[in-house]
């Protein structure tokens, strides 16, 4: 694609001021050339200062690039510190760290990431269920520790076949995850705010209701105030002694405090967890458990979803500073 | 179904003698009870006697039920200790440890576990596939070091969806693999004797070949004298050093000590292993590596396929002793 202003600087005849865009993460070699190319980087982490400095010093930006996983907020504090603000793009699916309310207030768009992640989130879903079902990190750690040639016995795993997954959100992620489970056999059931003309899946319209009858409830939904805990002690209970929770969506959509007290005390079988409450706070006494699989937020983290995210990037910010829809608004 | 000498029982109108077996394996109190049931037991662990005392002493039996993984094998001093052995029934699928050409020559029948683990193998076998590509088993180590607050670097994986994956030997569990990898928009390849005309898979008559052009190498085949070390220093090199093996076969259809080699210089990516030549032996510098994910042959290793292993056996041995076919021949 032409950058933006170059396509500019066509018509004035004279080299273009590059428009000035926050950078409020870290981004690869590949990445930040691309930007330089297209945009006068104000980049936070490169500038070693506070945030409200930071913004202070900033030159009327109107496009900013932020990530989750709670180093900034993009609020009313933020906005207020950089009122020239039009549009906020987010390198995560998911926009918790961002006050919806009060950008639409302002008048600031937002966008996401799309769907650039998704099928990489769906496979990461479906390798920690396959790991905590068939206890593979369990199993090399026995390996590891040289176990197997002096300790003949070991649990047997489970079957992943017949399980009947309980998904809740089944937006594009959960989605492709039940595409894949499909494949190995097993039987889908859904939760969400409305059901879904386009499966015939089972739908639940109760959280509740969907663990009991679930072996698998897989958590794949935004995380907002309805969403937040909606796997609390009720439903873990609900779910019960044989029940396993996947976690890709985000660490609060789940009551941490009662699920870490649900696995001590055997109410539920198991866990995969690649989202906590608190990142990079892991509760400790997960640390110890050999039926849990622990990741630490990476089911974003391949080589070609960074690509991917990278180009993904740039055709927003060149649609918005070209004053061409958004490609995945969120807030337009 | 009804056990083989209740029916003959019926017949004779007295106690029935039940028939003998050989077991020359471990079996569960579910699984024993069902043998119990139908068969006067001569049972090798149990009887903590060396293999040639204790088949020296069995009373003429016409059957045995026996297990892979180097303990006992049926070979030519086994097959004259037990001269009255009319069949053997292997509760693995793979009949490596049986010599099978002194078992026709004598006219002893054999059969396999047949289709009771293929699902549950098909689906250790993605499970370790995403854990290589994802580095799950790796980031959890992470995680359970406590290294994630410390250290925001970490090495991304690689996705699943558009792999091009080298199946060698297509049969049923290779088949399964293939079906679910389908449904993560994998690219599927494969080696085997013969095309299938059942497939559009593309075939590849030379492993070799198949590797040049696979970015994953998945062993699915038996392990017989044209598979042994099939994937040799040739075809690990042929794969290349982006290249994943997984072996969900038996250990010695890989030359361990190639691939071990190949893993340290950085001439594969990496691997996922469920077998080993030397099983339960492990190669200790596999131990120390990050991009290996390792179980201890618990592929077959469900409850569930426990109970339905011990319902096909039980199915065989009705056959065999009631003279019906027997319901997976590997010699009838």
């Amino acid at each position: 694609m032409a950058p933006a202003a170059a396509t500019a600087a066509k018509w004035s005849g004279k080299p273009p001021a590059l428009p000035s865009l926050l950078l409020i993460r870290r981004v690869d070699a590949s990445f930040a050339a691309a930007l330089r190319q297209r945009f006068r980087i104000l980049d936070f982490f490169a500038s070693g200062e506070p945030l409200p400095a930071f913004l202070a010093a900033a030159e009327a930006p109107r496009a900013a690039v932020v990530m989750g996983g709670g180093v900034v907020r993009v609020d009313a504090a933020f906005l207020d510190a950089a009122p020239s603000l039009r549009c906020v793009f987010s390198t995560a699916a998911g926009v918790d760290f961002i006050d919806l309310g009060e950008c639409a207030r302002r008048g600031v768009a937002v966008a996401n990431s799309g769907r650039v992640y998704s099928t990489d989130v769906a496979d990461h879903a479906v390798g920690m269920l396959i790991d905590v079902l068939r206890r593979v990190t369990a199993a090399e750690r026995f390996v590891r520790r040289g176990l197997w040639p002096l300790q003949r016995d070991y649990p047997l795993g489970s079957k992943l076949g017949g399980k009947r997954i309980g998904i809740i959100g089944l937006g594009n992620i959960g989605s492709l995850i039940a595409k894949r489970l499909e494949a190995f056999g097993c039987v889908i059931y859904y939760n969400s705010r409305k059901p879904k003309d386009s499966v015939s899946y089972r739908y639940f319209p109760s959280v509740h209701d969907l663990a009991v009858e679930s072996d698998v409830l897989v958590v794949a939904c935004a995380l907002n105030k309805d969403t937040r805990h909606i796997v609390n002690m009720d439903v873990l209970d609900a779910l019960g002694k044989d029940g396993i929770i996947i976690n890709i969506g985000r660490g609060a959509n789940i009551d941490e405090a009662e699920m870490v007290r649900a696995l001590k005390e055997g109410r539920i079988a198991g866990a995969g967890l690649d989202v906590f409450e608190n990142e990079p706070e892991v509760p400790a006494e997960l640390l110890s458990m050999d039926n849990v699989v622990l990741t630490h937020h990476v089911a974003v983290s391949t080589s070609e979803s960074r690509g991917d995210l990278r180009d993904h990037t740039i055709a927003n910010l060149e649609a918005f500073f070209s004053g061409k829809p958004l490609l995945t608004p969120v807030l337009p």
